[in-house]
């Protein structure tokens, strides 16, 4: 076993989910618990794993799903009294496992907490330091960028010069969908709540056109005055009356991408969708899809995205809260759009 | 001009849209109107045209849609005061168009009237007389078989030994999705209103199993006995509660074919679907179609369907009603469920 430079044990403190909830999340649903003093090392008889030390955690909508005491989803809910999970990316402190070593830098699914132990470390994913920033890899080259990436090429199936419309569209996922949108020469309009995110659509990413859906009193109006030829495309990250209005606006043979409303699994009362029936005269495409089903396409993935980061095409923007004890309300704001761009908690910076 | 047996002339009735509605179509929403004589013949001027006698219409859920004032679908509504349209089995009584001659049997969109004049007739498909009932030929053999046909191969995509579920599946298009499905190795299951349809679909139709939802307070609840390990495919002829029933039992890349809920098209109110998050978690495709999208594939449904029929692998159950001045309320039965099987109205026999 590697001794690294980490003394013999430190404190560790971790964000519980206190009981389960069927509305949007508040801060006090969760709570930040001391972990009392963890040995900096993999205790003996656990097997094959690794210690890690998180340096940035991932804030996304899906997490909402797992605090509901609902167990029919692709992922199970959170288990009050115990860390919260979510997608992180740490250190590794401490390896039985023969593909880690201490020093490395890893992301995948681990708990809101200072230190983890990951028995199954399998799922971990190393990551090789660059000019990128190491954060992104929660962001631009992590899930919501694979989300993006595949929702856009793969589920949308887009042509050149289509009308693509994207909801929630200056957070971690939609500024990569409009990007590579605008990359693939299509016409890209976004919408937003408030008018901050409204003009980084505009100026930072290169959309087309953007409005603030707030202060749209007829959404259906707004977009025909966005799309008066109709829409191709729809990424659809919030669900509601935002999709009641695009399927009136929709083209023939147009397609929608799910994958927002997922944050509203499990909710008591969902919203209705209505305008379900332009899918038949519209013939129109409307497809669910996470982004685990298509890890086929992740080394593609990271390549591209890579090649256009450094090319100066794409740029990312993400809200960085600083302590794990700040975690909950950076995870909170989400559902009332705080946040500007995409959220991460930074843990540690060593 | 090829002269007929026809007389000369012959009165002629047209049923007529009163006014334009919103609601559920009422027998007095329509009206026989006594057309007066008409020329047994096309008049001198109309150009290449065609003069047909009606012997069989043909009555659809989708005809509800043109009843109403909204002109963003993708077939007009009728004019008030004029004949409404429809699919209907005509003999051609006079022609002045070179691919028809008088005694000519056609199927395509028509009046409702004894006589009509065609004035593109390029439009019309010619019968060839058979073994095969002629009222056929705007069921098993036309629209709906043909959208059950496309439903079911080309949107469903079904692999043996899925689990199929199918609404309204004693109607024209159902019964003959549900004896496909069973054709082709898939476990069908279908609902209807009735007693009398339950066990059509089981007695006649060879369905696996088959429930009134009627007698069914919770469809959530029906499906899961139905379909304890979920559904694969959803042939969805309706909308509504069953919709959200069935989203919340489809199974993990489930498929969903929409043509039904083009009934609700223009509906003030249509209903809501609250469970479409199950698009995400389940990796739902969900998809609507028009059958005339896809006429490269008729004449491979013709032989197939033909062949089937003469094996005695499929059958077809047509409720016909006799009389052009009964047509209105027969059309409106649809919509009550009064119908069991194809409605069809026959005009004339000769």
């Amino acid at each position: 076993m590697e001794q690294g430079r980490q003394p013999a044990a430190a404190r560790s403190r971790k964000v519980v989910l206190r009981a389960y909830i069927d509305r949007a999340p508040r801060e006090d649903d969760m709570e930040l618990v001391d972990g009392g003093d963890v040995a900096l090392r993999v205790p003996e008889g656990a097997g094959p794993a690794v210690l890690v030390k998180h340096l940035y955690l991932s804030c996304d909508p899906y997490m909402r799903g797992r605090m509901r005491d609902f167990h029919g989803s692709y992922i199970p809910p959170f288990k009050p009294g115990s860390a919260i999970e979510g997608f992180g990316l740490c250190r590794v402190v401490d390896s039985t496992h023969p593909g880690f070593s201490a020093g490395d830098i890893v992301s995948g699914m681990t708990g809101w907490e200072d230190y983890s132990l990951i028995t199954k470390p399998e799922q971990l994913r190393k990551i090789q330091q660059s000019d990128i920033p190491l954060s992104y890899h929660l962001g631009l080259l992590g899930m919501p960028g694979f989300t993006a990436y595949v929702g856009f090429y793969e589920i949308c199936l887009p042509k050149k010069g289509e009308f693509v419309f994207v909801s929630a569209a200056s957070g971690a996922v939609g500024q990569i969908v409009g990007q590579l949108a605008k990359l693939h020469g299509c016409y890209v309009v976004g919408s937003a709540g408030t008018d901050q995110k409204v003009e980084l659509l505009k100026e930072k990413f290169g959309f087309d056109a953007a409005f603030n859906y707030k202060e749209e009193p007829d959404l259906t109006a707004a977009l025909k005055r966005y799309f008066p030829d109709g829409i191709d495309i729809y990424f659809e990250n919030v669900g509601g009356p935002m999709l009641d209005a695009v399927l009136l606006n929709m083209r023939m043979h147009g397609r929608i991408a799910v994958c927002g409303m997922v944050s509203q699994h499990g909710l008591t009362a969902p919203i209705g969708i209505h305008n379900l029936y332009c899918l038949v005269s519209k013939r129109i495409h409307m497809k669910g899809f996470i982004q685990s089903d298509h890890l086929h396409l992740f080394l593609r993935f990271v390549e591209d995205i890579t090649k256009h980061y450094r090319d100066g095409k794409i740029v990312y923007v993400e809200d960085m809260t600083s302590g794990l004890e700040n975690g909950p309300a950076a995870f909170v704001g989400l559902f009332s759009g705080k946040n500007v761009g995409k959220q991460v908690v930074c843990v540690s910076q060593d």
